[in-house]
């Protein structure tokens, strides 16, 4: 059959947990409700290597050939989350150690260490096997490695002793000498002080540890995650011109812009409910800039989520909204979680397209009225592309661990704070912007937000920043920015990195807003109350770049007055200005 | 003595715990309070053998012998609940081993595993010595094997290697290969799929694992407390007449009616406040039917709990209506915990008839009144017996630990659920009923309630119901009933195993019925709303049995309607028919 | 230069953890800041003793030398609680270990085992060379041992190899022979009785143990922490002349009179907020006794607490109210925590007199008028002592850990009760007195208030409490008094130990106060309501000890009522008397 053509519309499906005669019902059904592609595969290792060398790809063929023959096209995933039972038994070293030493067991997902060289040379052979199979294979129209990357095993990820030493040697090869390392730690305090990269511990989450270890650990782990992904990703790429993504959401933990410099698309999976579906339009204004093709909806929901509850009966219109939601911000694929809702294992509750009885859902009136509508579309979403934004919010993974270590104010949440309190605000006012990884290039922005970030220094951004500045951008910059530097700590010279520098003004003290908050008097003569963390400055005659977003005012308004602030150079005669995130 | 006659008043007493001479200061006020048992002995095994294989049993046949004397039955507890320290120490391999592979100490109860061939035979040698020592002394009322059995070493029990391999046995036991496994749990789902029964792992807690592998690991669990019970049933039964039991609660965890399939009477313990104590007429109702013999209550608390706190005053008239109610529902015996407080250990703050100073706590009128008005009753006691009920309604331990792993709905507790949702609703009309086991007969009734019942396979119940309506058994099901497997997994064919078979109806579509309610339409036009699930049947012209209690009626109405419904076929005719279970 | 004199006004300085020039810079700071005090070097092993036997003090002489030059005293403290890296790599069995058997981690403080023999030597190795280098140095004007003992390792403390034997070894050494243990602890409940002392458990948090085992175990963690100081004691008084201290709060946990019996001053930590404030009346009316000498704040906040979090604005005037509190109730001493804030490591966003970046904070205003009026009332300050009171308040260590194993009440917090509900009604009629262990001397007090006091055998305080009875003290005590042995159990002759006998009346029986309260009619008429324990007494026509503080009535008021009630021997004919501690 002809390739199917966006916008994709699919669901995951599991066709090992089914009767291999029943595909033919599944299509039907397939076909009704209007879908033309299918996520398979991705947990299914143990039926294409149901034994340690022996393969069969057989089953797997008669599935592609007959989602094709139907005009469905396939997303094709390596199995790489879920490993035999075979690998727990005979390496038991590659499953993840949690902090007390004993390792997670069979019976679950995502159980192995990424660093795990035996388990990485199952993987590689996995991978490689399935691209030989299917790399040349044009009914196939993208893989999907693994599943759901997140940091297995706790709070602090596997603690076995092969990420150990890999973690020291990691910092061997970032600080070159111990020394340089308890310089930019300041390890003197408390006698930290070590002798030689082995002496350097995992930091155990019951132990009250340094911020610049715990940091540095949670990089390791995401690094460990990014570097798991792309031995997939070198494997496809050399043995298949079909794209490759993984298919996540940003969880805290791993760097989602690291993990996409090798992969070809984003794969996104999402799972909010209607109170909190504007959050999606902030991660889709985030999705959307980390590769260059438009981006996929791998996963969400029809009607609600769960495992061994249903959890969130969703209210009529929300699959509408939903599902079409991706197709307005920039994607070309919304794929349900899940097909046919399973009759056994962990996730029985969930909702899907068809129930463990392979009965339509009561949601199937709204699911083929979206096929219909994105048919009707689909002239239009495949010959435009969104409006590129001039203005860029900044949003950082690794300030989100660095926050998690460092919260800095108590009861702070990083995530909720940009979101509610500066990306919710400023989308209300119907302004259109792009989230953005600091690593990320300012080119053709004019406007740049840059609350809560706390380092100025992922990929070069002080620099870029500066000379951005100078050909004209204006940067909004704070609360709780520039402050920390790259290794966690604090600066000497001044409460920030360059503020004082580039602003000329001189942060005079500063109060912590918790548990009180204070009104704020502006340099126009306004009022203000409420905030987060508090510095006050002053004014020397220098011009002032205002590290300030009120929120009080609505969106558009907000950042007019924050440019009229930047533009206003010498005009803070009052002597002091206030700066913070402030809402009534 | 003559031995004492029922209504048997009593309470539990520690004489190892006292000087030898105070038993006659003690009996003095046992007599007093008018009490004619004591249950004895039941922690007191380094009494009776203070060091491996030296025995003592003088210090027993004096209290017995004492007892006796003025009167007091005896009922004697073999004391394996509590191994002498020469057990833990010699023998650490006795000891139940948590989730995280370290055992249990000494300096506790129940800390020895069930399944311990080596603990097992201690067991089995103290136990045989008292049951020679006393077997034929019918100074001898009763025996109580152990103490409050419940599953020992936290959420998932002992998880040494004795009870690992020895759950493997008895997967292989029930499956034969591990193919039929494989297919029953359906493993292909997340490669779970296993090679081996020696693969098959303990579903630890904190591991994401397979409700089918934790539904059988709890019955693993139940059974072998089971096992162990009946070891000691079998011991005694071979040397003695006298009966026995095993005093408990039904605490989620072991099958309460598979543990007394060897024992001769349900002796029961209980600790409901006032405002819970009509959940005691559920449990009663229950009880009342495991056995032949009327049952016993064991312990209850004469005037609050507790351990180091005392817990929770009970108002005036709490111990005359708390002791009256198993005189009401069928039972014969009512004892107390405990006799005279400790003055030492664990429970050093327990209400109890004296206090660790010998005095008689205020409760003590109550106490001397309930004997007295025992005394007047006996003769009605002891010549009647509780009409037999016309309707059951189904309680199973199976379905308590499957909902504790596939809750179905969020917050759903199915023995809160079903106490107060169904069976004090329909209590409070006057409807009297027994309280049974699917596995239990279902002759002699009229009207069976099975409500929450997800599984119709335990003891054959499915082929047993069947036969029993065609005999004009009205049957009320539902909700949540007959939609698992015993294997803990889902139907393929229907939503339900044989509901949508018998009934002629068709389940249209599910609900969630979490975090909303809906509004249902009734076939006869009434409405209501609220509810735990719903599934939307269309009738097809068949015949309807209701899967429907509303407890918007009261009680008798709500049997009444449900009534006229299974008997109105054909009247369905509205199309539609939303069922539930429902509250305003 | 000269020493200088009270009051003394300073901060903790970490000069480890700057640059050595920026020393120059810092003291300016501290005389513009009107201090005379620096507390130095108590985490800072590594820099002293880089690697095992290679010592550096040249930089610490370098800080004294210029600290003297500038007129700031030091206090210094053996750097003990946080021992280098190469103790821990080298030597891990000096580390504390959790319950699980799991050891902590280098990389934070407080995690070697005080009782391990190999950390002892290395810590009777620093602290030798330390006194060998500044016990003869005049500018050193107190030393400081380790910092904050606590127990450390989770609820239970270490649970190493070591300590368990020295606890069996302690048990010995009180008991003679385990049967005395046993007849004690009264271990023939749940056959706990032990054979020997070497089976004594480490009573582990997740088991349900022995209330006497729990408190046995945490007598002698607290044992350990005083043994491990006074070590370090021993060597400073041979070694110098200079008064020696040890920085800590009273935290449950480690006994605090015990613990400064070899020491020459207290060396006091608050950290209470303006609310709690009246919190430190109450410790500073204790602190006061332990030693003769006045004592020391050495940590108190300037404006704000904080880990990796800033922890609760303080208002404007908080500092000085927080900073005379110590003058005026007996103290000579007032240290800041922390003098510049750190740029790395674990608490880099406490509050402190200068930032990270060098600059004096908005508090500095309060902190130099400080130093002004300091030194405005040096005179009166040092040529006066705070009157001696006449009324004292037992407060035990003893009981608060007692309690915590044996809270007899649901939710009762020893401390928490004795503070808000004792001390403070009393305190807040202007009743000045002082909180006492009861093993200090009651020479010279008229009054004496012992509530929530369950043992009366500390210190042989039965005995000595008659004599001052007798010699006309007025004693109130009561409730939850005199009801525990000091082995943790219960009396068996009587619910109090002698109260009955000296007071002459008899405990008619017990009501537990939760959940209800009762209405108390006392022998004058009144009524009161609420409480902690009821026990109802009979009057025998004997004299009456009131057992009773009414807190309804304003402090002096029920000082002097109390006084009339143990006046008005033979009054009590109502015949009944219900005693404890009441509250509206």
């Amino acid at each position: 059959m002809a390739r199917p053509t966006p916008p994709y519309f699919g669901a995951a499906y599991y066709p090992e947990d089914w009767p291999r005669e029943q595909i033919d019902d599944d299509i039907r059904h397939m076909k009704d409700a209007g879908m033309n592609v299918m996520r398979i595969a991705e947990f299914a290792w143990s039926c294409m290597e149901p034994h340690e060398g022996a393969y069969d790809f057989e089953w797997l063929h008669h599935v592609v050939e007959k989602l094709d023959q139907a005009g469905v096209g396939v997303v094709l995933g390596p199995p790489t989350c879920t490993p035999p039972v075979w690998i727990a038994e005979r390496y038991p070293e590659c499953i993840v150690m949690l902090e007390d030493g004993t390792r997670i067991q069979h019976g679950t997902r995502r159980h192995a260490c990424p660093n795990s060289p035996v388990y990485r040379d199952h993987c590689e052979r996995i991978v490689t096997r399935m691209a030989e199979e299917f790399g040349q294979d044009d009914r196939i129209m993208a893989w999907q490695i693994d599943n759901e990357l997140y940091i297995s095993g706790g709070e602090r990820g596997c603690c076995c002793p092969v990420c150990h030493r890999k973690f020291q040697e990691s910092l061997r090869a970032r600080f070159g000498t111990i020394d340089v390392l308890n310089e930019a730690w300041g390890t003197h305090l408390w006698s930290q002080t070590y002798e030689s990269f082995a002496q350097i511990p995992i930091p155990k989450s019951h132990v009250w540890h340094h911020p610049s270890l715990q940091t540095a650990w949670m990089n390791f782990q995401s690094d460990s995650y990014v570097e798991f992904a792309e031995q997939q990703a070198d494997i496809l790429h050399s043995r298949t011109t079909q794209p490759v993504g993984t298919d996540m959401m940003p969880f805290g933990g791993i760097h989602y812009y690291k993990m996409h410099r090798k992969l070809d698309l984003v794969q996104y999976n999402h799972y909010d409910d209607m109170p909190n579906l504007w959050r999606q339009l902030f991660w889709m204004d985030y999705v959307r800039g980390v590769c260059e093709a438009p981006f996929w909806v791998t996963e969400t929901q029809t009607c609600w989520g769960g495992g061994v509850i249903a959890a969130g009966y969703k209210e009529p219109g929300f699959c509408r909204a939903n599902s079409w939601l991706p197709m307005a911000l920039g994607g070309e694929a919304n794929l349900y979680w899940l097909w046919r809702t399973h009759w056994s294992g962990q996730e029985l509750m969930h909702g899907s397209v068809l129930t463990s009885a392979g009965r339509p859902r009561h949601i199937i009136g709204e699911v083929k009225a979206l096929a219909q509508s994105y048919e009707r579309a689909s002239e239009f979403l495949n010959t435009t592309k969104p409006r590129r934004n001039e203005v860029a919010l900044h949003f950082s993974c690794w300030a989100w661990w660095l926050f998690q270590f460092q919260p800095q104010k108590a009861g702070f949440h990083y995530l909720n704070e940009l979101q509610s309190r500066v990306y919710r605000p400023l989308a209300q006012t119907g302004l259109r912007m792009d989230v953005v990884d600091p690593m990320k290039s300012l080119d053709g922005y004019r406007v740049l937000v840059s609350p809560l970030l706390p380092c100025l220094d992922e990929g070069d951004l002080r620099a870029r920043l500066k000379d951005w500045i100078e050909a004209g951008g204006t940067w909004i910059v704070g609360p709780l920015s520039d402050n920390r530097t790259l290794e966690a700590t604090k600066y000497t010279h001044s409460p920030f990195g360059c503020l004082e520098e580039w602003t000329g003004v001189h942060a005079k003290y500063e109060l912590c807003g918790d548990p009180r908050d204070f009104t704020m008097r502006w340099a126009d003569g306004t009022e203000s109350t409420g905030g987060i963390w508090y510095d006050a400055f002053e004014a020397n005659g220098a011009d002032v770049l205002a590290t300030y977003i009120d929120v009080e005012l609505d969106g558009l308004a907000a950042i007019t007055r924050s440019r009229s602030i930047s533009a206003n150079r010498g005009s803070m005669s009052s002597g002091r200005l206030r700066v913070g995130l402030c809402s009534r």
